[in-house]
């Protein structure tokens, strides 16, 4: 990849400083972009378009996170609800049952009536956003130690949560965003009734599988559609998308609303190293043994496959992306950029008495916390609860019952009243457990912390006491009576006694692992956090100082609106098209030999001469998204959805660091592939009439 | 690219030295191997496969050399050579006429009446191949100064091919392989009545245009159908290839039998630093230019680009390979994988006496040689005849006419007698010629030269006379006799004093620039080509000492078998299948809206409910080639042809220097996506009939 345009470089535009790469920056149309602030000027400059204020609540409102992790959107007046298969994946493997695999077959609620209730899943829409940066960083005072100031904005920000939920009942957020340089306080709708209505064969939805992840050209099918209830009955609600089926045309502006989870494109140089050389090698390594754990137990019989299919994955999707990433920092031309970038920067600030003043030992203090952390980075790392879902909820309870005595802000950040509603819903789920699958995950989390941490770390002797792995895992897993909701609800209502009292072995092992968990956590918030969090802020003003709001902040899982042009790109030797056709799919098909992971379900086999094969499947744009964007709509400038977002290609993987357009594209199912296999494979009419508005 | 095998490990792994990288040579399938030195042991460790001399004998017999630079092969008892269309689409263009374009149309002989005779194009059959290391090495005495050593060795070769010519009738060409390390006499059987019978559009054949060139997965019906006649009936001969319209699986073993141009992979480091550094710049350069020139051309009218299609494309297809070989050069890890070869190749022979003192100095002669070459290298590139064709006819009538008179071994190379026949042939080619175009080209060049150069260069004094280039092209192009090849016949026959005395402006231009042109090649003899021609011939003689015949000769346009296997490649983060669909065709057509290159020919739009999309239309192998290969034929073990070579993949252009089967990959025609759109879109059939041997 070439690195060619970075955030400070629409800094040094602003003042007028770096005439050279001016150009670079008008090309772009780099950005994820809060809905407070949308990159005017550069629409209207560079596309001529000037979205009105209800253009952009519309589509706000209009725009759901799904989870801690994904993007939606209403489709219908009806509660419609539109994302990806992967994200809605998790559900239906909840649903799923030895019996019926819909994650496999897919479903298809014909009537009302049908549509099946999901266990777990929490969708959010953004109703407000207020600018809290005054109270919160209000509240450090001159004089305070990093560690003071940490706690002190920590129980300022639980305060206003806590206020808003009591005031007006929605789910309250105070986010930071550029890195503490500003606070919001984002208040949400929360529904927790969904349904499913549909979702197709995880074969075509994940066509092509693990090699065509993060790929482009692509063919998949990528969607769940989901119901939105409240009260027993669909939602309605006029903030929904209209339907485009004939999508977006090449070279058309479109734009990207969603909720990207993180992005690192204002890390220093040296916090960049410290990924490079720290967090990347280690997770990743970690990763791919775990990813070996799950294909061994998913390798002992079909059911086993099923109850290992959502974390198999998870888990090679987080490798390969994130492998995507890590070749980035690894590029030499890519932390030339960053550090040309951090110099112009920080010569801008030394060229200002006050800004270096109060901002100028910014990137020093990083250094130096960085430093801190990579003494323990590897052992800490492997001191974790680890396994699957169980022992986390088991450390859960245990915390619950201690943290919800506390004063709000002194709490865990988890459990600040604002957020235990969430929480609960998690902790609560009725979602199916596999304790097999629970203990083979359990017994490798433990065995790797041995092997990382060797018999004599503390973790490790809480942990296992001087037995194997294996034989811990069997016992806490084996013996646990979590796996049923009651339990861990009869837990909680019992309060710390009751959790102190329990025998039950996966509890007690949650009890002996959360003193040395919480020990490590303090010193991550005394000797690193606290550091990091009053350095990044300096940075984080510094940047207004010199550019003001023209930069966008990192993601964040919050709402971001993100521009773009349909565009195809540069492509190993030749050009990617902006779209794909049904063609395409059969081609790929047939030029495997139909071969997993290139094999087609039956209905597309079968059906195949009943559909227009030139119809567009996927379809490419250049707008800046990032993993927490699948399931968001791409709409045009009338504001109707043109396709829903589901991936990046390889050569986006390095834009959690630096966008460069050549190449960096999202990629989307088109709308009409989605009405076409409605109607022609898999016998929805309904479905797509009510989607296009025809009911 | 991953610079992974190189020869010299080959090497290596025979003296048992170089343990550690015995395991990469072993999984791969490198290398061109002569006719005479199959990789026997190769081929049945491997794969299993033991070719008998029958196999061998029958394959080379139906393998065709067409032109200088190009293959093909028999197809039926009839005479039916099939080769690529890029190979025939200079005879295309040139029955063309303003009113009738076969390269953009195509053509089809219905009846063998109506196959049309192409004007100058010559085939090529090896016949018989003859050590003659012994005799041209041998001329050369202890004491002889580099320079004479040369002129030694020429007369000697000239000499051989002269008796054979004599003695056998057949065009007989000495050929140095391993750079000198050895010589072989070839001889040739020679077709010069070649028939159209058969080309599809250029639009199909070419589909994709210059971004899908070198590159995969593809989609192009790279195909011409000559036949071979002889005293005005078609040949009739059992050598030809039996047709396998199912061509070949995947992982199946193949085999591709053609002529390889020129590799470079037996260069020494210093040599590859040259090529990076003067020649790859300048003459990259120089070729942009000229495609400009072409492409303004071509811009003026339909007729103006109908004239210059070949030449557009001959041009925009050698800046896109030699860009991909220049980005192999200026990567680092090929170039210290180079040098990690040739250290260790001169520490194995430094540590033998004898070898160290036989060849232990030509590292540093050809060192010595390049610096010399470096000096001049700018300058002396510029000073060329230049234009398209009819300079450098000209030219070589004005050359004929004087070296004829002279001793065999004491003449240019080209003007050997055993070569005259062949030059004759091109020189007196009825092809029309378009005068406005060579006007333009021609001036051009000039203005190339005197850019270059400068005016008070001897070359530019004796072109222009201090004229402007474009005048100097009117005036000895526009005043030409030459475009007719019966005044071309009346000079040569005329001789020196007929040439001498002719007031044709264009022979007078020749005459001008001929001493120059000669002193030239004289310096270059004398400084450059002596000095490295011993050198190369110590480092062949120096790998045979180590590694005897185990490694095979850098290509020189001489039949060559390239073993190999029908496999996929990782490409851009995930698969490329080893072969396409016709399905892939339409998508790709589709995807881009059918906009150029990505349209398709009437017939192509028409006819698709008559396919079966299904049908593999190109597929990738494992087999080692480059240009030259252009029309080979691929084969299996039981010698059936299953597809012809037209191109490598964008990954593959690095292999001029250096062999990664990772991702190096040849692209062929499928033989079933021939007799599919033969019988469907051509109204074909009886041809298809033929291929497959049932008429």
């Amino acid at each position: 990849m070439t690195a060619r345009i970075g955030p400070t470089l629409l800094i040094c535009t602003m003042v007028s400083i770096s005439i050279l790469l001016a150009s670079s920056v008008a090309s772009g149309d780099e950005g994820m972009w809060t809905f407070d602030n949308p990159p005017r000027a550069l629409l209207k400059e560079r596309h001529g378009f000037e979205p009105s204020q209800e253009w952009l609540d519309h589509l706000r409102l209009a725009s759901v996170r799904i989870g801690d992790g994904a993007s939606g959107s209403f489709v219908s007046p009806d509660g419609l609800v539109l994302t990806n298969h992967h994200v809605g994946r998790g559900q239906l493997q909840k649903v799923s049952t030895p019996e019926k695999d819909y994650v496999k077959d897919g479903f298809h609620a014909r009537k009302r009536e049908e549509e099946l209730k999901c266990p777990d899943i929490e969708l959010n829409v953004l109703i407000s956003m207020e600018d809290v940066t005054a109270r919160v960083q209000g509240v450090v005072k001159p004089g305070m130690t990093e560690e003071d100031a940490l706690d002190a904005r920590n129980a300022e920000k639980a305060k206003i949560e806590k206020e808003s939920l009591a005031g007006t009942g929605l789910r309250s957020d105070v986010i930071a965003l550029y890195h503490g340089g500003e606070y919001w306080l984002y208040r949400y709708k929360k529904y927790t009734d969904v349904r499913l209505v549909f979702a197709p064969e995880m074969q075509i939805a994940f066509y092509g599988g693990d090699p065509d992840n993060f790929t482009y050209p692509r063919y998949d099918l990528d969607i769940t559609v989901f119901r939105v209830y409240e009260n027993g009955v669909p939602i309605q609600s006029p903030a929904f998308l209209r339907w485009n089926a004939n999508g977006a045309a090449d070279g058309e502006l479109v734009f990207v609303s969603g909720h990207p989870g993180s992005t690192d494109r204002l890390l220093t140089v040296k916090q960049l190293e410290f990924e490079r050389d720290y967090t990347y090698p280690v997770r990743l390594k970690d990763w791919r043994r775990q990813l070996d754990a799950v294909k061994r137990f998913a390798t002992q019989g079909p059911e086993q496959a099923r109850r290992a299919s959502a974390q198999l994955y998870s888990l090679s999707n987080r490798i390969k992306s994130r492998d995507g990433e890590h070749a980035g920092l690894l590029d030499p031309r890519l932390m030339a950029q960053k550090m040309k970038e951090e110099t112009e920067l920080r010569k801008l600030i030394a060229g200002h008495e006050q800004w270096q003043s109060d901002y100028g030992d910014a990137w020093d203090a990083v250094a130096a916390a960085e430093e801190k952390a990579a003494e323990k980075y590897s052992a800490y790392y492997f001191r974790r609860i680890g396994g699957y879902r169980l022992p986390a909820i088991a450390l859960n309870i245990v915390r619950y019952v201690v943290e919800v005595k506390k004063p709000d802000g002194a709490r865990l950040k988890e459990f600040y009243d604002s957020r235990l509603d969430s929480l609960r819903f998690k902790m609560f789920s009725p979602a199916p457990v596999y304790l097999d699958f629970e203990e083979a995950l359990a017994a490798d989390s433990l065995a790797q912390s041995l092997e990382a941490l060797g018999a004599d770390d503390p973790f490790v002797k809480a942990a296992l006491a001087g037995r194997a792995p294996a034989e811990v895992a069997h016992e806490v897993i084996g013996g646990t009576g979590l796996a049923d909701p009651a339990v861990r609800q009869r837990l909680v209502k019992g309060g710390e006694k009751a959790v102190r009292a329990s025998e039950d072995p996966l509890i007690r092992f949650a009890l002996r692992v959360d003193p040395i968990l919480r020990e490590m956590n303090t010193w991550q918030e005394q000797n690193v956090e606290s550091a990091l969090t009053s350095a990044a802020e300096k940075i984080g003003k510094a940047r207004f100082a010199v550019g003001g709001r023209t930069i966008y902040p990192d993601a964040t899982s919050t709402l971001r609106l993100s521009p773009g042009v349909v565009k195809g790109f540069p492509m190993n030797g030749t050009k990617a098209p902006s779209k794909t056709t049904l063609f395409g799919l059969y081609d790929r098909a047939a030029s495997f030999d139909y071969r997993p992971p290139f094999d087609l379900p039956e209905g597309w086999l079968n059906g195949r001469d009943q559909l227009d094969l030139s119809t567009p499947m996927n379809f490419v744009c250049t707008s800046d998204i990032i993993g927490g964007n699948s399931g968001s709509p791409v709409v045009n400038t009338a504001g109707e959805i043109v396709g829903v977002v589901f991936d990046g290609n390889i050569e986006s993987l390095p834009g959690r660091f630096i966008f460069d357009e050549t190449a960096n594209r999202c990629v989307s199912v088109h709308t009409a592939a989605i009405i076409e296999s409605l109607r022609k494979i898999y016998g929805a009419g309904d479905l797509a009439e009510e989607m296009e508005g025809r009911r």
